[in-house]
């Protein structure tokens, strides 16, 4: 009677109240109550109310699996059974400059595994790896799931968009979310994220989760609890799942836009690019050979990397992965067929000092004004705009010296760009304590399950 | 931006998220939130998501007055300047057996007050003056607004239902706190009350907050914080506003039932009746007279209310309000008039001992199982229905002795009445350590604002 498992009998506001009053809810009563609302039997208004009593009393693991299985069920699923090597995923929290996956993609699918990877596009400050696949003249992240399939198959790797028919239950909950204040919900991120995952077949994940002024959840305590959460969902359902926490204290890498970010990663893919990018590469590269069983210790896993990247044969693999797309690969051998913007301009230091900081979010931010960014899904882009960063935070500099270019569309982006920038670097003298940055991974320190 | 008071800049997610967080709003965004829910730009599963962050975060002094400001705004309100004696209402957090308002009206009328008493039905286990009054031939609740003021101003008193007209705002939240889990949260009950006492333009109001098993909010923690909550939005508005605590772990009187009750009731205003009912309404009655000002000292004001009840000075004017209303006044001396459930039968000690529990919640839910209670909004009952009970918790009784008489309308309700009476009711061993009840009544202890 009182929101009972069995779906004649569920009445929605008893089970509101029961996990309003911190009850957890059985499986079974979980499960009625998110099937009832994809029949409409639930009302939007009920389930708004439940996801902010969500958010003030969390779901126990037993609720969230229930959750993560009806997201699941609501949709369609990949079934990768007839790949011949391990289908195994990044997904990272999302951040500014963030380009692992263009690189990683080939590099795990270099190192023999599957990688079918689906992607996400930018909002607000995070920048998202369909854009920046978009900067490539060509290439197509709408493919159909079959052709997607044979893409992974033959090259080792493949990247598209959530199409409509994955976890469509995740997609309304989302919109809903959206418009009532329960967006940051920890339990209600991690099933959003994990349902995608899960609906790849996976044999291991590897998750990248920011923490730091430019992560969606900044602070550690919260980061820390939603890399358990997402942990904890993917080995219950026996997918081999590995969470590092990585700093996005400052942004990852020396660009942030669309086509200048394709630009970064391709010179890490020819074993060069900025250092902190190609270490976390390497490291998430070797993770996921660990949770795909293709290596068994890391050290291995990580020489494996090296190797593969070093060599240009991850460079080659990302060139099979464009053309197999519809991408043009010429691009990959000369960066310079990208979009570029038509106005560049540079900041300079106005003192000599060191670099305090370097606050993603500005930059993220920023990028949207620049018209490289979406404060709304749908907004269209410009791939061509952005920052690219000259000096690093703790890095002494002397008056005058260049902190980095703005490229814009226009004089009047330049002047945005250059007051972004601005305020985003801070130059702080050379006498002031050093500024404190994260370390660029951390491993959780306590068993996740 | 964030939420900030102006209307068109106010984006209700960042409301929610605000409330969600435990900012208090300004009165202006409160009101921009409420008035833009009333105009259907903030959605129904917006404004659920709000209600359940404000279940969780409460609502401070000033978010509460915008509430209930906005409620008030959005319907009619009594207009009493014509009247020349104060108006003063009572409110009851409701109960079972509670016959109150039917006496106490009229003998506050007797007494030099205006009562525009807007009165509600039953739901769930607790009664509804409403109801009760609708046990009386001919009675009508539903009068146009005009004529009640007349009635109140000719008769001292007058009792109506809501209507549709009034705090339209508050029946619009009523109905989707009630599918979303949110109907107990203390500011959103203490507004919904207070949005319609304080559209009947009073000069004074006195409130009944029960108190145990059979209350609205059974505990005393949560029943003190709602008769504090109550009585600040009454005097901040400059009503003089005075709650008591009422014992409702058992049922007020002896009898639970629409007809039984009116009878109840009509056995207090010659003076008899149960103890706790006359001193339940006395004391209502002289907290009505200090709070309109006309006695200063609460013995005067007893010493008044024992007068006009024993005088049978109150009985007259409850036949005049029979009379102004409709109903047919020949049943305020011939109790037998009123509608008589065709069968009845006892319920009997099965063994020696001491009566240690009678619980409301049991009679008042057995009452909607006899027919005369509703489930839903809009059932309809049967008035002649109820329980009779012939013990009180501490009495002791012999084995076979008569505990109580149900009242039913065939043999199969008969049957079930008993069975309620039997789990209200419970006889224990005299050795036992005696029942604890609480006080009838008792008073805040801190000050109030």
């Amino acid at each position: 009677l009182l929101g009972s498992g069995s779906p004649e009998r569920l009445i929605p506001a008893r089970v509101i109240e029961r996990k309003r009053n911190g009850a957890v809810l059985e499986a079974q009563e979980m499960r009625s109550f998110f099937l009832r609302y994809l029949e409409g039997d639930v009302q939007e208004q009920q389930m708004a109310a439940f996801l902010m009593a969500v958010y003030f009393q969390g779901l126990a693991p037993e609720e969230l699996d229930a959750l993560v299985d009806v997201m699941l069920e609501s949709g369609e699923r990949l079934d990768l059974s007839g790949l011949p090597r391990p289908a195994v995923d990044k997904h990272s929290t999302g951040g500014v400059g963030d380009k692992v996956s263009l690189a990683l993609a080939p590099l795990a699918g270099e190192l023999g595994l599957s990688v079918p990877m689906i992607a996400g596009r930018g909002l607000g400050h995070t920048g998202g790896t369909l854009d920046k696949l978009s900067a490539i003249p060509g290439f197509r992240t709408d493919l159909e799931v079959p052709d997607f399939v044979r893409i992974v198959n033959r090259v080792g790797c493949g990247i598209i968009g959530q199409t409509a028919k994955i976890a469509p239950l995740d997609r309304r909950l989302y919109a809903l979310r959206d418009v009532t204040g329960t967006v940051s919900s920890i339990p209600l991120i991690a099933a959003s994220i994990m349902s995608k995952k899960l609906a790849e077949d996976l044999v291991g994940l590897v998750l990248d989760v920011k923490v730091g002024e430019g992560a969606f959840i900044a602070d550690e305590p919260g980061a820390t609890e939603l890399a358990r959460t997402l942990v904890g969902i993917g080995e219950r359902r026996g997918v081999r799942t590995k969470a590092l926490m990585t700093a996005m204290d400052r942004p990852l890498g020396r660009t942030v836009g669309n086509a200048l970010e394709v630009s970064e990663a391709l010179e890490c893919l020819r074993g060069g690019g900025p250092p902190d990018l190609r270490e976390l590469v390497l490291r998430l590269a070797a993770e996921m050979l660990l949770v795909g069983g293709v290596e068994t210790n890391v050290k291995g896993a990580l020489e494996s990397a090296v190797r593969a990247l070093d060599s240009g044969r991850a460079l080659d693999r990302f060139r099979r992965l464009v053309e197999a797309q519809g991408g043009d690969p010429a691009v990959v051998d000369d960066p310079g067929l990208l979009p570029r913007a038509p106005r560049t301009a540079e900041l300079r230091s106005q003192g000599a000092g060191v670099v305090r900081e370097c606050t993603p979010t500005r930059l993220g931010y920023g990028l949207t004004e620049l018209g490289g960014g979406r404060s709304r899904l749908g907004d269209s882009i410009d791939v061509s705009v952005g920052f690219v960063l000259h000096v690093e935070v703790g890095q002494p500099v002397a008056r005058g010296e260049s902190l980095g270019t703005v490229h814009a569309a226009n004089d009047a982006g330049l002047a945005v760009g250059l007051e972004v920038l601005g305020r985003a670097i801070s130059v702080g003298g050379a006498d002031e304590p050093p500024p404190r940055l994260r370390p660029l991974i951390t491993e959780l320190t306590e068993p996740y399950v």
